[in-house]
């Protein structure tokens, strides 16, 4: 299946060389899981949106145009991923935004990855990601912090690799969200100066408060992650996968998953599971 | 004058979705002046792409290749702005690069902006620059900084804002370098956190050491701009200005402009001149 691509509703497969997301990477993106032609945890994806265009001062998208090209475009499509740009369009050479702004919204559609679930073996980077609380949080496109510290490692035996942030706090994966388990207790890096608040990151805070487990948003260092007892990485795509490795530190994958990390498994690839706050 | 754009080599106006400098702002570009058919300061633009092409582990470009397509898509132009993008090339979706990796190279003449030259008025920005000290002095295509510092004002009568670090210190106008005066010294702000080396930057140090004048790289605080005894801003489009006013702070114009100012006014447009260490 080759890609699809409807550029403000039209299919298409190029962008202008004046595109704002092409010049200075001023846009949003959303990677979006496509199961049963409907995209999965579609609510949480449209909050982070929002989230990032209040932070980047872009106007809202119409979601339920958005929502009605992303179903026009996955029809026929069993499991998919789709790419959702939100850019700030066309305009002349400079950093100063033209006025009115008319925002772009690209969709792409693309083939599932063919990926065996398996617990992951981890890396630490050694390129740390910077500081920039105004950007921590939202996907934008400015994404080079992610693009070098990915370039470090060839070795397809290596799934991900753990970025810290300038103070040496870990912040995430490159493309996933991370969590440390201690006993019962399930603790994930705050993302207050870098990183992205993923959709499956929030499930899992989501269903951890309604079962009443104890979640911590915190300040994690390399120490916590080389004690804890399990570590799981999240993103859109594969929901939460284990963690067997990170670097010289093995996990015991004997040792039962927490109950919330199962419970995200199962209905984060749900297109009928309503995400975002209404769980 | 429409825009005239060469896509490696070939004209067209469009970049393919896949472009990683879409998907990620994975690439470096310059603002360069043409004059008489000619690029300005062409050797230290290409010596901050190949510094830049190191920090991010890109392919070093031909440089007579560039050259000759430069010349190509500037004939006849007596006065126009080149934008110069080198970038990671096209890829699939994911941070992970292609190998091997093949970097495209678009070049863009726009017109020339009508803007006289006058003392400047600026503001300061309250939207401050991130902190990456990878990425500090290069001129990478992840600019979502500058474009929120930039989207503060639509005042015409000001014409740059400066931008401080997370920390506070000052580090440049959202699209110019800052020199401070103080008697016959110079100051410009350190660029080891954030910023870009300006290539008009670089011909006012070079200059200055050339002619025996003292030149600081270091620490600037909003206070050393306020009580500077004149304020000057450089970019490769404007060369030098000198700044009439920083927030409700005027500096004295009848105060004669630092040699090396003048100096570097006279050469930075003149396409004969080699910059870049051979002046």
């Amino acid at each position: 299946m080759p890609d699809a691509v409807l550029i403000d509703g039209v299919l298409s497969d190029s962008a202008c060389l004046d595109e704002r997301a092409l010049q200075f990477g001023d846009g949003l993106f959303e990677t979006v899981a496509v199961v049963d032609q409907q995209p999965c945890l579609w609510e949480a994806h449209m909050q982070r949106l929002a989230r990032g265009c209040h932070q980047l001062h872009l106007p809202l998208p119409d979601v339920a145009q958005l929502r009605k090209e992303t179903e026009e475009l996955c029809a026929g499509t069993v499991r998919g991923v789709m790419k959702l740009y939100w850019t700030a369009g066309r305009s002349v050479r400079g950093y100063r935004r033209p006025q009115p702004l008319r925002p772009q919204r690209m969709l792409r559609l693309s083939e599932w990855p063919v990926r065996q679930p398996k617990p992951w073996h981890l890396r630490l980077c050694t390129h740390r990601v910077g500081d920039q609380p105004v950007l921590a949080g939202i996907k934008h496109l400015n994404r080079l912090d992610q693009v070098i510290a990915r370039a470090e490692w060839q070795d397809d035996a290596v799934d991900e690799g753990v970025m810290q942030g300038l103070d040496g706090r870990i912040v995430s994966g490159t493309m996933s969200n991370l969590f440390l388990q201690t006993g019962e207790q399930l603790i994930t890096p705050s993302l207050d100066r870098a990183g992205v608040a993923g959709v499956v990151r929030e499930l899992v805070i989501e269903l951890a408060a309604a079962d009443g487990y104890r979640i911590d948003i915190r300040d994690v260092t390399l120490k916590d992650l080389r004690q804890a007892d399990a570590l799981y990485m999240s993103n859109a795509l594969i929901g939460v996968e284990r963690v067997a490795r990170f670097e010289d530190v093995g996990y015991d994958l004997g040792m039962a998953e927490h109950p919330v990390v199962a419970q995200t498994r199962a209905v984060c690839h749900r297109p009928d599971v309503v995400s975002g706050g209404s769980l």
